[in-house]
């Protein structure tokens, strides 16, 4: 019989520790993973304390998931090497931007099985041009990786709230695990119910994407816009998203049917209306504060993927000379990094290139 | 030349009170349309005064649209013969109920040039089966019948913010006449923005059917699930409006792209968001009290679309043996009116034939 499979999460952020309460709950039930699970953290000082010892020893990350306990058998590492040690199941749960360098550390300590999932919302903008998180993962670690994806705002995880998710290119052996896990899962407490797959990974752009149109949406809040505007505007957003995943895919044919899928329309507006990135778009609005204040003062310094991803996808349509086929896009970076009047959100929708 | 366009509002109730604000602008600028505009009004005693007296000296409709002046050029008449009388453009915004009753009032009173254009959020339930409100009058009037929808909420139209239409069907004559106008307005204040026409008369089954799914969001409200949990009810509604619109559409072909306009997603969203049947639904669940006392409490005894759309839909899905396929708008109708409790809303959504 083989050894159980051995779990390691790569991240302990909002996300990382909520999903943290599910695998951890899910490992203590099921006899084919390793009841312990590693959960790589990066070593903070807390009031004088180690934010891993803090998890080791009260079970909760105090920093980015208070208020809920972690289930006892995950177990805070902060060394990457020593957590991804034998893994065989790898969950990369950190921001997009590390991903290269962690993989790189990680390289040689995992166990030739490994299987790995992301549920990173992000994009790798490297010299040869966009690439998915998943890609980056696949080619640095020669293993394979899914993608779990959806409306899924960490803490109403956390809380144990319905929702669904999309899982995209399971690969058969990691579903065996996976899929088999969550089911058990949902029979006991709900949390993520429901699932549906797709197969178009080019898909995965506009997981990031979304989080510019949740800054738009911030901003109408801020400027307090009422709900038909606010729809139009995550229309809108919805719209320039499909022509960005359009222009982007390999094949360029992207069914517009995937974005109905929980991971399209529903992850947006979740996304839209409780996220994080809305709500420093609206603070940024009412207080008049920078991107960078408001990460520091609201986020614990943690980044905002949607400020960050416009300036990247403003860069490459600049490249590309398709500046103006995004008005909503191009807005949000404008508006938080080149001090253009955020009215001017509204205004720029109007005649809108998605309905000529 | 030409003798001026007349034009005629058929209803007066919260969204004709709105849109009649629109169209008496732009009779009073547009050369080819006549300046003044008839309305419409069911009479109505208001602390011992007549409504129609009320708006013509006041000009405001106290009851459904408090707060906002109507234009002067915007006459209220009580008798719809007289109101209808030589219109050559008649604009149909009543409770979809009504309107059978109401055309055969007006049969022999317009002009024979008239062409119409129905605002009515409904649907039609005779022996023949379902049908739409469009088909409707165009059968029993003899005019061509277009038809504008979207993310459109009276009172935020009432207040001229930022929002989306969709017109389908344009017949020719009416488009020189009613885009043109839309287009002179927004030049001037912003109100209805961007126009997107479709051709699928069928995709306006959804449009009576998104108000199940916004009783639905209001629940979620209620009972504070959280916005994941709203998102993935709102995702499986869209596919259940999909699913009913392939299934009764005449030729079984509904392109999904269709619900990506305003009149879809952005429609929906905005009502989850923001309508009535929302707000009623959300009271339902805290205050306990019926769907018939709440239309009179909070809606002065205007009738609610939703949970009266849920009683045909659901008739009609019985009569089809298709309840199975549809739990979400089932569960509507049961909460409503068969004192089903409201938490088995989210309960039925686990494992949603929709992700089968």
């Amino acid at each position: 019989m083989a050894s159980p499979l051995k779990v390691c999460i790569v991240g302990s952020g909002n996300w990382g520790s909520a999903i943290a309460r599910i695998i951890g709950d899910n490992a203590r039930t099921l006899q084919h993973i390793a009841t312990t699970v590693k959960m790589w953290v990066f070593e903070e000082n807390i009031n004088g304390r180690k934010l891993s010892d803090i998890i080791n020893t009260e079970h909760e990350n105090v920093k980015y998931l208070p208020g809920y306990k972690l289930p006892e058998n995950v177990v805070a590492v902060p060394k990457l090497s020593d957590a991804a040690m034998g893994a065989d199941l790898l969950v990369f749960v950190v921001p997009h931007q590390f991903i290269r360098k962690l993989c790189d550390e990680m390289v040689g300590c995992v166990s030739a099985r490994a299987r790995g999932i992301t549920l990173i919302k992000g994009i790798y903008e490297g010299p040869e041009g966009l690439r998915l998180i998943s890609d980056v993962i696949r080619e640095k670690m020669e293993i394979d990786v899914s993608v779990l994806m959806g409306a899924n705002i960490a803490n109403e995880v956390a809380a144990e709230k319905f929702c669904e998710s999309t899982i995209g290119d399971l690969s058969k052996n990691l579903s065996a695990v996976l899929v088999k896990r969550i089911h058990d899962f949902q029979s006991s407490v709900s949390c993520i119910e429901s699932f549906t797959s797709f197969s178009k990974c080019v898909f995965l752009f506009c997981l990031l994407v979304k989080n510019i149109v949740a800054v738009s949406a911030g901003f109408c809040d801020g400027l307090q816009c009422g709900d038909n505007t606010k729809a139009a505007v995550i229309r809108l957003g919805l719209m320039e998203m499909i022509t960005f995943a359009q222009l982007f895919s390999k094949n360029g044919v992207v069914s517009t049917s995937t974005f109905l899928e929980s991971c399209g329309v529903a992850d947006l507006i979740a996304t839209c209306y409780g996220g994080r990135n809305r709500r420093a778009a609206e603070a940024f609005v009412r207080t008049g504060k920078s991107i960078e204040v408001l990460e520091k003062e609201i986020f614990n310094g943690q980044k905002l993927q949607g400020p960050a991803t416009s300036a990247e996808v403003y860069r490459i349509l600049q490249q590309k000379c398709l500046v103006n086929r995004f008005p909503l896009f191009t807005a949000v970076y404008q508006i938080c990094f080149e001090k253009r009047p955020v009215q001017e959100m509204i205004s720029c929708l109007q005649s809108h290139p998605c309905d000529m």
